[in-house]
């Protein structure tokens, strides 16, 4: 199964000219969750080239501004474009007043909202995925988001099964599923022998805004991506302490304690350049990267490979773009 | 003066990947006014290599989302950057009640905001310029915005004055000012006397969200620019006429009907193509442009040409961009 982590808006607190405010859409197989939802976000996922997708859920890490802006328009584009399917929006503490006060701007939805708070603990489950919060260390309620994969059963030994007596067909089915199956002489054939050792699955956990903190590394441990926000260099420690963010050099530090795959800095200040948020972040940990807003990260099941960077916008240079006047979203 | 007219936001209701909602900035000597404030209409300042100046006034024109949801972030913003100089929002009856309703999003500024409702009327005067609300015909409360420049002095001629016994210095700058002066010899000149006819001044004219209407033709009596809505195409006239828009031939009627200098159509509904509005228009009004959004409008007093028009973004690929982290924005 297919699994995407966009970067839609990478900047902390305010706009710059080449990032917008916190976004990331993760994608897997054909469901589509966004993580923060900063001002401009919808036109984020226009000017990607992937478009107004209807999204799955929405999960925002905390309720400050930066994170939450892009909610409001995005929801009354749905409803313009008659939205139907009802949308979960998952959040700290405060996500229902939050919404509450939003709701004079948004007007009246074509379609449900459903609304969940949550400190710790599940937050869906998805096409053997689960996608949960845990608690986070910034100046207001703050979560983390991790999508967790369940494990994937070791490899079918086609081999081994024919065999043991069991005939191509439904059985092999059942074998891949972890059933136990008679064979057409009588015999019983056990999933574990016909299947190899389990296969690792795969996971993406995002900091949102927070120290450098356990919670992080507990739920990042072994994962395949952690996209942690590295608001500072270590040169402004004191000032990230007081914030309550991280400098690239502690999230790197983090990541490497909990053995990630692969490190990305997002949510970074206007003042810190990328470059030297890499520089920073590599010399504790190597398998990192700074992703500029519109680039997406492939992550293949790793037997497959490695995770690939790629620029959505040098994509959408080589393929034509729909041209103006080919929407379908009615108008106010 | 110079006088500059930035399309930052040229889209309706929803944005598109090359349009972002409603915003217009006008620039007239060091003064900078927005007309309405999309979602994202920091962000366009940031992209379009003007910057996040410290705009001198807000005019919403109506207080439909579209035209409003980009003011919560660029306030925080100014907020983040500790703006203190107040700023002035202006529009239409409902203003206050909007913005006590944002307030919860907006949180402390560190800036006075300084809100004033209107229905028509002198809003502001500044360096010898009017900004004035002039009523129109929307689905809420709505407003168009005429900027206005005082007549200027006819030119002042030299030869004259000097013939008239007037020595060169201080009683040239009187006679400008419009000022009777006495020569040395204890003549008395009067300003007419060495003041060519008095030139033409420039005004600049926003319809806002409305049908075409008599008070838009009014206002726009003459003007050396009108902003006016295009939502629909004339084969969608209805549409046009219940959702209280205009539609790209109607705006260049009421253009020819008001002898307007230059007409830019903007609020292109995402199903109308730039080349169609434009076609339709100009076959009815020839002094017709359908900016794109970072396309800038320089208006020249009309001795001095043509408005000549601008791709910021054009510019600016030419200019070296300020490197990231060169920024001075704290972070939240």
């Amino acid at each position: 199964m297919d699994l995407f982590v966009t970067f839609l808006g990478t900047a902390a607190s305010v706009p710059t000219a080449g990032r917008s405010t916190s976004a990331t859409l993760i994608s897997r197989g054909g469901v589509r969750w966004l993580v923060d939802c900063g001002e401009g976000a919808q036109r984020q996922l226009l000017r990607s080239g992937i478009g107004l997708i209807d999204l799955d859920a929405i999960f925002l890490t905390h309720l400050h501004a930066d994170h939450y802006l892009g909610l409001p328009g995005l929801l009354k584009s749905y409803t313009l474009r008659e939205r139907e399917a009802p949308l979960g929006v998952f959040g700290p503490p405060g996500l229902e007043q939050l919404l509450r006060t939003l709701r004079p701007l948004i007007g009246r939805l074509s379609f449900d909202l459903e609304i969940a708070e949550a400190s710790a603990g599940l937050l869906l489950e998805e096409s053997g995925s689960r996608v949960e919060a845990f608690p986070t260390a910034h100046s207001i309620p703050s979560i983390g988001i991790a999508l967790v994969e369940a494990t994937r059963p070791g490899e079918f030994d086609v081999d081994a099964a024919c065999g043991l007596g069991v005939p191509e067909g439904p059985l092999f089915g059942r074998l891949q599923r972890g059933e136990m199956v008679t064979t057409p002489a009588g015999d019983t054939v056990a999933p574990a022998q016909v299947l190899g050792p389990a296969r690792p699955s795969r996971s993406v956990v995002l900091s949102g805004d927070t120290l450098p903190c356990e919670m992080t590394a507990n739920a990042a441990r072994g994962a395949t991506l952690l996209v942690h926000e590295a608001t500072f260099l270590d040169e402004d420690r004191e000032r990230a302490a007081e914030t309550q963010h991280s400098t690239a050099g502690q999230a790197a530090e983090l990541a490497a304690e909990a053995g990630v795959g692969l490190l990305a800095l997002t949510h970074l200040s206007s003042r810190v350049s990328p470059r030297d948020a890499e520089q920073e972040a590599a010399a504790r940990f190597s398998a990192v990267v700074v992703p500029r807003d519109f680039e997406q990260l492939e992550l293949p099941y790793p037997e497959r490979g490695e995770p690939i960077l790629t620029d959505l916008r040098a994509r959408s240079r080589r393929e034509p773009v729909p041209p103006e006047g080919a929407a379908t979203v009615p108008d106010e």
